[in-house]
């Protein structure tokens, strides 16, 4: 179940060539809408923090300002990052004619409530009649059905082998959301992009800080290859619609569980779905002093292109997780460390440890774990391993 | 020309066995001599900023702190880190015997004036046997003349194909120098390792200094794949003993320009010689706020998977650029920042700039030159492309 589990949204995924046809001539879907019928048109985004940020987020982030969002409308098949000007008038005219469109049919939609998500090549100008074109016909195939949530997710897919969406339920409400990219094929040109919706009475200030928790322990945990997207952003809308909803508000314990599993469930999709990636990695840091400082250890390896090739080729190297710890100011005696790989501690206090021809890294799934005992608190950083494909993928992307 | 080059040193580079043999049964170098005779003994280093520092250097960091040094022994085969307690013992133990050896020759040494560096796999014991015959035999190698010195910079080579060696004079003192090491290949099991000699009359103090400004300047801009290695170690040690040498000291800046020259060229012939790599890439930042911010600008591109993946491909995807520029606080702003590649000005104000088309990458050496317009400072990283064969050499290292 995708965008559409929750009660007062439709979606719609439509080909409108801004990607290129398939050898069979098969055109993918590459233009996404999800309307919000509310009665409430509560949203909050979060945005990546890149200061190259590409035309449809600083049109977004203005958008969203008031708190509040009608629909929103993503391509895929061009990022609209570095284009200028130039690039922000598209964006801004793909927000009108989603307005303009959605008005002829009714609906209650202004401009200024039309959020805009873009992911593809960057520095390169949409096709924008393509984009247009896709509009249209994508406000024609509006449905509240679930297949249409998934022509939704798979109209946002770029480099990505099959959609993510994911749904959870309260008594009171449902999420339901839909991902895209990251992996490590491409970020950088890929983007992390998801849509979340939600059924729930809810108000938008908690709403907001409900999304920024679940991205905190989801999307910002999932550290590809260290590369920052221009573009990516994540949407949470809340329509209010759930036919049992409490008019006096959600649960909001109930109501962030269950955005913390979707979250973190399209998440671990993301992470899985790196086709480049032979080994999905989780990179735990216990006993740390604080949950920041177990974060950062755990980042710190997930980064270090010498471990990531190690365990591409099945090497429980440890030396490169200690040295790639020993980076960090986190609190650690590097006498005392213990690091174990999928089960077997290769590494007790700083040294040599259990015998690491023990270590069996031949699935797909890599646990590492990192004692600090330095405190009680932990993280875990979800990675892939660094491969011939990857370089492949990212060197053959563009050109 | 090596480290023999300055007056006052005599080196020697022998194979004892910590190597493995080359298919025809040759025995490479693996371990190192180089001998201060003074008069002067003052010596400077700077190590390695990871928290998990190999045994030589915790060992190198005391014998450092009184500004004095008489010998450096240095080893491949072998990093000595991650090998707690003991491990520190068998640096110990080799400095002893260093010391111990070269007083029965009639040399003035102790142990605690005996510097040791290693390199080779992290997390495991040394053959000490092995690695005492090699002193014991370099101990009588030892020799003034420009051979010797080019023994020790072979008996310091891991992944290096060639030896790097560099020298540089002025009217009244001489500088020679060898390195290996970095380069993409390996650098957190190969380790950065490099000795510069001269016989300059210079303070210790003003040694220090002009060590740390020349590192600086030079192998601290030599970023191949952003691991830090848990040896890394520059020494420079001064004898004095320049027939010509001005008794009230040496002209420091002069010295200072000549050793920036060595190293430099040191760390140019580092990056020029990672095997894996297919372009050896400088980075440069021109008008930035400060020299700092241009450091920083040019080291996120550099460390970006996305970006150098892309060089491999042949593909000036400024866009990369730009997105790596933008996840650091350096003062610029998106909407005017230029970027060129090999002389073509492929972004301009932030989009779209001349025909990418243009950019020759084809050659070896790539140019990236970012214009942040933002004040007048400027600095160059040098960096490699991430190929295949990056990935190749990093996954089959210790396997």
């Amino acid at each position: 179940m995708s965008v559409t589990a929750a009660e007062g949204f439709t979606a719609a995924g439509v080909a409108a060539g801004l990607k290129s046809a398939a050898p069979d001539g098969a055109r993918p879907r590459d233009v996404a809408l999800v309307l919000n019928h509310g009665p409430d048109k509560h949203a909050a985004a979060v945005f990546t923090t890149n200061r190259v940020a590409a035309a449809p987020v600083l049109w977004s982030q203005q958008v969203i300002s008031d708190g509040r969002a009608d629909a929103v409308v993503l391509n895929s098949g061009g990022a609209n990052a570095c284009t200028g000007a130039p690039g922000f008038a598209d964006t801004h005219q793909t927000a009108e004619y989603v307005a303009e469109k959605l008005q002829a049919t009714g609906a209650e939609v202004s401009a200024g409530d039309v959020l805009v998500c873009s992911t593809g090549l960057i520095g390169e100008r949409l096709d924008m009649p393509a984009l247009l074109g896709g509009v249209a016909s994508a406000v024609t195939e509006l449905n509240p059905d679930d297949a249409a949530g998934q022509r939704a997710a798979q109209a946002i897919m770029t480099t990505d082998s099959v959609m993510k969406i994911s749904s959870a339920s309260g008594a009171e409400f449902t999420v339901g959301g839909m991902a895209k990219g990251a992996g490590m094929l491409a970020p950088g040109m890929a983007t992390m992009l998801s849509v979340v919706t939600t059924d729930a009475v809810i108000a938008q200030a908690d709403l907001d800080a409900a999304l920024r928790e679940a991205v905190r322990l989801s999307f910002n945990r999932a550290d590809s290859d260290g590369c920052m997207s221009t573009n990516d952003t994540v949407i949470a809308m809340a329509s209010g619609a759930h036919p049992q909803a409490d008019p006096s508000g959600v649960d909001l314990a109930e109501f962030q569980a269950a955005l913390n599993q979707v979250c973190q469930d399209l998440a671990a999709q993301l992470i899985a779905d790196a086709e480049g990636a032979h080994h999905e990695i989780a990179i735990s840091t216990v006993n740390a002093a604080t949950e920041e400082q177990a974060e950062t250890a755990s980042r710190s390896v997930a980064r270090s292109n010498l471990f990531k090739t190690a365990i591409f080729g099945q090497d429980p190297n440890w030396g490169r997780i200690l040295s790639a710890v020993g980076t960090t100011d986190v609190d650690f005696d590097p006498s005392t460390i213990d690091v174990a790989v999928n089960g077997v501690w290769v590494c007790r206090a700083g040294g040599i440890g259990d015998e690491r021809s023990l270590v069996d890294l031949s699935g797909r799934h890599v646990k590492v774990v990192i004692d600090l005992k330095s405190g009680g608190a932990e993280a875990t950083i979800l990675t892939n391993d660094l491969t011939h494909d990857y370089v492949h993928e990212n060197s053959a992307y563009s050109t």
